[in-house]
């Protein structure tokens, strides 16, 4: 590592790993925001490049052994580190207040259709639908990463996996998640052919906990307004219900996710 | 209904409805704001008390008949409705665009203790131990309305059941829930004496698959950071454990919330 006191040494301004709250940048740079403790520790065992880590004297003190840790991988090339205070952490990130710190990280490749293909020969892939909220997008891939799935592939209108909302609800498990946005069609139709399951929740469909469900193949859950579109639901080789006992029209998405997730696994 | 077509007419101005997006106004009215078709149309056919409804001549033609059901009840005062534009919503409320409308309705009284302990005899009831997140309380609302629970007991630092983004999150589900604020403790001392079940998710409980789960009793979840507090686990009478197959180190409390829920109304 670089190590850095001075804003003037560091390689990126308050001002350049603002922009990064912004897809536009996201995209064009390759670069990413993770903030908060936990995300932070998780991203220094992980598989993730770190570019640039910010922090206060304490809490650079306090994660020192993992940066350590994270420097001794030869692969990991050197990063700036740059010890700032508080003031500077809340104007360059997302949060009202931060006395952590904040790093930058680069994106990785997404998966490719035929590994998701491969990995829902396997095991549970969780496909996406147009879930537009942050908030739901990171709780949907913690819940995956508490039941061990991986890959989750999105329609190209879900919400950005990489924005420091979706990092944040995620509580580290972003680590361990691989998203792959894809028009989900030309997923599910090479599905079909290679005769994969596709469970899809849906109000009429057979209760969970009286049919036997797959644990493998394709899980698609759809928008928290408009469901699962009709044209991937035609996809559906399972049509499965959670059982209803009140008066709820719905259940939010990540909920919908985490029941299902729950009674794939148990039937084993 | 009053029917008003200009500002000056209405019984409650912007700034008025505006403040009751902040609790320390809503305590001293015992108002509080709906947003959001669903939630106004929801609102319509409870028990709640309707003071002034406010909204686009669109969405006030769209749910007139709603708006009629509600005042052929002999039970209902008068309300003020009032045509409005777009601009003036977002300014009266807290959405960033609003081309439906705002209704300020009267909070109702909280259940005794007595009443929770009844429910909880007969049927389930959600016990919330320091849930600050107003989208977790909103659809953990949302998730206990679709199995059937009506009764929610929360603890004093539990989020505000009345502040705008729970009750949008509960998507109408808030009509059929009532939350009380209590010490939790109070609660669970009295429900020792009755025998009631407690039961708590806890990393070193049973399975919940292949453990007996009570149908009845009282559901103890705790923070997003603490998770329960030790003198509330010390009532439980069932320690209950997700079965886990990944690496996140915990879920999101209204995800566990409904997975919870589903394996105990399940075991029927």
């Amino acid at each position: 590592m670089v190590l850095s006191n001075h804003v003037e040494c560091t390689t990126m301004s308050p001002k350049k790993i603002k922009e990064l709250t912004e897809k536009k940048h996201r995209v064009e740079t390759g670069l990413f925001l993770v903030e908060g403790e936990k995300n932070i520790v998780e991203l220094l065992h992980s598989d993730f490049e770190i570019v640039a880590l910010l922090g206060t004297k304490q809490f650079i003190g306090a994660i020192m052994p993992h940066i350590r840790e994270y420097e001794q991988n030869p692969e990991h090339p050197e990063f700036t580190l740059e010890e700032t205070t508080e003031a500077v952490l809340v104007r360059s990130g997302t949060l009202v207040s931060n006395n952590a710190g904040i790093a930058v990280a680069r994106q990785k490749d997404a998966a490719s259709i035929e590994s998701l293909l491969e990995a829902a020969q396997k095991s549970i892939v969780v496909l996406l639908d147009d879930v537009r909220d942050p908030g739901n997008l990171g709780t949907i891939i913690r819940t995956a990463d508490w039941y061990g799935v991986t890959y989750i592939a999105a329609s190209p209108t879900t919400t950005d996996f990489y924005s420091s909302k979706v990092i944040g609800a995620t509580m580290g498990s972003f680590t361990r998640a691989s998203i792959t946005y894809v028009e989900l069609e030309d997923l599910l139709l090479q599905a079909k052919k290679l005769h994969i399951p596709v469970i899809v929740a849906h109000m009429e469909g057979e209760n969970i906990h009286t049919t036997e469900l797959p644990n493998k193949g394709f899980l698609l859950m759809g928008s928290e307004s408009h469901g699962v579109s009709s044209l991937s639901q035609s996809f559906a080789t399972n049509m499965v219900t959670i059982p209803r006992f009140g008066k709820a029209e719905s259940l939010n998405v990540s909920v919908a996710t985490g029941i299902l997730l729950d009674a794939m696994r148990s039937e084993r």
